[in-house]
């Protein structure tokens, strides 16, 4: 009777909701590559070169300098543009993966589902660590006497937050994949 | 016939490795509470007071002023702090759900499976946050001339070591239970 259940069950996925469902999967997928890919370039290319006035001595005038806001400058920023270009390859895998099979294979299903999640792990904390660092330099703080820079590098400092506002929605796409797996997996009870 | 599998996959659950599974789950979820709770009592209560030098004068000798590191002075150990109480207040709810339904009620297991999903999304976005701050404050940042603050406040940027350390064990458990409902619920194909 359990073989029975079992071949009804996957019959069913072949052809029924589990097609639909894995169409779905497929979709979100593509949207979560896409957005990540975008907010690694985004910020990757991330570069902006302006002057500030410089005073040497009392007695002489300011100095104009040129001085260039780069994301390798800020370890934040390295390990956004690190794990969205991770999270971007995993999902080029994921996407071949569960095109070639479909969602038939449960071991497949199984362990993506389990990476889908160490994904939404990583994004979480690289958009943590770039909001805050980010929040600082749009902000400052008085207390440890850092200075706010998006007054100077401003057109850095806003596609770093048109990256984040990508890494983000690409997030978000993978908390949906998850919890469409974890719907998906409860309601075959 | 579906319902009779229905039966049996629930008496399974409640007499062998269904049983099991919810004591693995209350015990991860009991160290998570404590964990959680634990990071945000040690960066909640987490001050330090010491004096620094300041030059007034370039004629008069430095004066010692008292100054004062708290949590609340930085925005990503306010979320930080924020975060932990959330998951820690979230976690007794759903150990209380899981210990009155016994994960026999489908429904709040669903419920539970997706919650511990945005858990362990607002945990990794807090430990990101605040150790990207940790960092800049343990080693500085020349080219936004920020300057590292931990040699000042060592015994604080200690706790917040700590804190962080507790928060991401707490994290890793949420991580676990979100695994294991997946396993859980796949194995049930």
């Amino acid at each position: 009777m359990e073989m029975q259940y079992k071949e009804r069950s996957y019959g069913h996925m072949e052809n029924g909701g589990g097609a639909r469902r894995t169409r779905t999967d497929l979709m979100v997928r593509f949207l979560a590559l896409g957005l990540t890919l975008a907010a690694a370039v985004v910020l990757g290319l991330n570069k902006q070169t302006t002057t500030v006035n410089v005073t040497i001595a009392p007695t002489l005038p300011p100095v104009s300098l040129p001085v260039t806001a780069k994301w390798l400058h800020m370890s934040a920023m390295v390990y956004f543009v690190i794990v969205n270009a991770i999270v971007c390859s995993y999902t080029t895998v994921s996407l071949i993966l569960t095109l070639v099979t479909k969602n038939g294979n449960k071991n497949v299903s199984l362990m993506i589902a389990i990476l889908d999640l160490v994904m939404v792990a990583l994004l979480f904390s690289a958009i943590g660590a770039t909001g805050a660092v980010g929040l600082i330099g749009y902000k400052g703080n008085s207390h440890v006497q850092w200075g706010k820079v998006c007054d100077v590098f401003d057109k850095f400092c806003h596609r770093v937050a048109v990256s984040m506002v990508l890494s983000f929605l690409g997030s978000m796409a993978y908390v949906l994949l998850a919890v469409l797996a974890t719907f998906n997996a409860y309601t075959k009870f």
